[in-house]
């Protein structure tokens, strides 16, 4: 029997997540599976809520990783505060707005929601207007908007939101981990990530935070949360308090991976992983600039780890991609949506974000573009 | 700063998983991450969607590992299936029976169940007569009941659907790779399993398997799933057809792993598999035997891979479990439920289904209980 699993070969990748791993992490990956109910194991659970509440600034007790990828997290957040008819306000400006709002639709929640531009930011005066006008229980937003390369306005919009009701839900998925992400200083009640962005661990976990007042509102609620799997009030009594109630079999290997790709973040030191991942954007910004290839998104609003660029006039978008794929072994990603065939997204996130990697799709740019 | 994983161990996995891993199964974790669009790695979702086919012995194109742990595969045959107000039918005689009661109740189903005494299986003939006064959209029922070691007699309860428009549900979590699973053979429309039993692979993926019939009720629907994450509609088009869509960012080192799993399986031979499950088992039976130590199911309803086993009388429970991890470096499992403090519970799952690991907790079981 042929082994398929004998021609993986290394790709540096630069798309949209997954990004490169130390060597560390998949050491880490490796290592000996423990049971979920090991003393040990919870050991580990502990140490990796501390971590993930440093790489977040927050100090919830409720901060811990989901079993499922990113999404998860998305649909843990909504699920878990949505109730039939709940009033929720969607901010979107790109693919996982709108996932947003397909979420919270599905869950039964009387959903508004506010669009701009894809590749432009959320414009907090328009948010200010729709507040003005209706309560909302939950406030959602993208905070890194992986789809065009935009940073949103968290700040500002969780400033409008102070001393309301109103929770506040932030998607992290592509920021945290790579540019500032506070969760208490910003207001932020509820919080997703993913882990195979800024991370760089593999795919599967969803960092989840929730607010002391977000809690209560889920211990509060009517009725039971239609989704036994990722019920927080469950989830809590197994990765929180003195005695450990068994839910569900957490990814063992995954949680691994995770705890050594934050403590790598946490040694370097949050401030210099930013600082590498700005100076990684800035380089590839000049490298394209001498290539003749223009940004999607303005400069205030460019995330550094996700860099949307138009694809120059002439040129075979699939091609491109498929030559740099297995000539140069490097993945970049496609445009989605409206800027399918119109943009390619490049990303440096995490370990991915290293100057040697930013000159060599640069030059294989430059080869594959025949400039 | 210290790194907590420094700490990690070997230990002998016999509790009811996860369970030992092959050293192969955790060099495939350890393989570099590609991209969840790659087209190597599309390759590779191929190869697993055959293998899991292979295993659970059916056509279904709709065979997939879904991004999450077991419960996830619980949860995604549930929220796809079940609209408001539809009866639904579970056989319950452990925890697992209960979990299905709890996730279809709160999607709104019309649940009815049926309970038997834990520790024995359900009785087809009880089954027969439910049907006979009203017509179940589903019925559902645990083959491997994990937290008794119950096998439930799930082709004869096939039998019993044949010709019906009810969908029969079964969890095979803990039998799939251990003892025969025939979901075509035995008229199964729907299953689910998890990676980390006698697939032997660590948690983080679930298996599921969609007849078409059941395909085309989940196509029908009158509602959105209201699940966005475990919509099947949409893993389809990202796990099949001509041009995959994405959906969401598959965990891909553990599908690796996954893969590497399988392919273990398919080259020892199904049937060779089986017949070490077994072989162990009885070995274990006779040697706890030889120790006074009596089996909580009868042969004939026994599951050789989850072992449950009285504690003897005046044995502190929790004492000999924790000095069987802490000398001997081997895990067994607590009882749950009403059998919490009554039984252990001894997996032989997998690759931990080996003779010199039945002789290692026979020795240690000895030595703790001064027999």
């Amino acid at each position: 029997m042929k082994n398929k699993l004998d021609g993986v070969e290394e790709i540096l990748l630069m798309g949209p997540g997954p990004s490169c791993i130390h060597d560390s992490v998949y050491e880490a990956l490796g290592l000996k599976t423990l049971g979920h109910m090991d003393p040990y194991f919870i050991d580990i659970m502990d140490e990796i809520k501390k971590l993930l509440q440093t790489v977040m600034k927050t100090h919830n007790r409720m901060t811990i990783p989901i079993s499922g990828t990113g999404s998860a997290g998305m649909e843990t957040c909504f699920v878990n505060l949505i109730e039939r008819d709940d009033p929720v306000l969607i901010l979107i400006n790109g693919v996982f707005g709108q996932r947003m709002q397909d979420v919270a639709t599905r869950l039964g929640a009387d959903v508004d929601s506010l669009e701009f531009e894809w590749g432009t930011p959320v414009i907090p005066e328009k948010v200010e207007d729709m507040l003005e006008k209706k309560n909302y229980k939950i406030v959602a937003v993208v905070h890194a908007e992986t789809s065009t390369g935009v940073r949103n306005p968290v700040e500002e919009i969780g400033d409008l939101l102070r001393g309301k009701e109103t929770l506040y839900l932030v998607d992290t998925v592509t920021s945290l981990g790579g540019i500032e992400v506070a969760m208490d200083a910003w207001g932020i009640d509820v919080l997703y990530s993913g882990t195979q962005k800024c991370l760089s661990c593999p795919p599967g976990l969803a960092p989840v935070s929730v607010s002391d007042r977000a809690l209560d509102v889920i211990l509060g609620r009517k009725t039971k949360v239609p989704n036994w799997y990722l019920d927080v009030s469950m989830l809590t009594k197994y990765w929180g308090g003195e005695t450990r109630v068994y839910h569900h079999t957490a990814p063992i290997n995954m949680n691994y991976a995770l705890y050594q790709s934050l403590f790598l973040s946490v040694e370097e030191g949050l401030e210099n992983v930013f600082r590498r991942h700005l100076e990684c954007h800035n380089m590839l910004v000049r490298g394209l600039d001498d290539l003749g290839i223009n940004m999607l998104v303005s400069p205030d609003f460019r995330l550094p780890m996700l860099n949307s660029i138009h694809i120059p006039e002439g040129v075979d978008d699939a091609e491109v991609r498929s030559k740099l794929r297995s000539n140069h072994k490097i993945e970049i990603g496609a445009g989605l949506g409206p800027l399918a065939g119109k943009i390619w997204r490049i990303g440096l996130m995490g370990h991915t974000a290293r100057k040697e990697n930013v000159t060599r799709v640069l030059t294989a740019l430059k080869e594959v573009l025949n400039k």
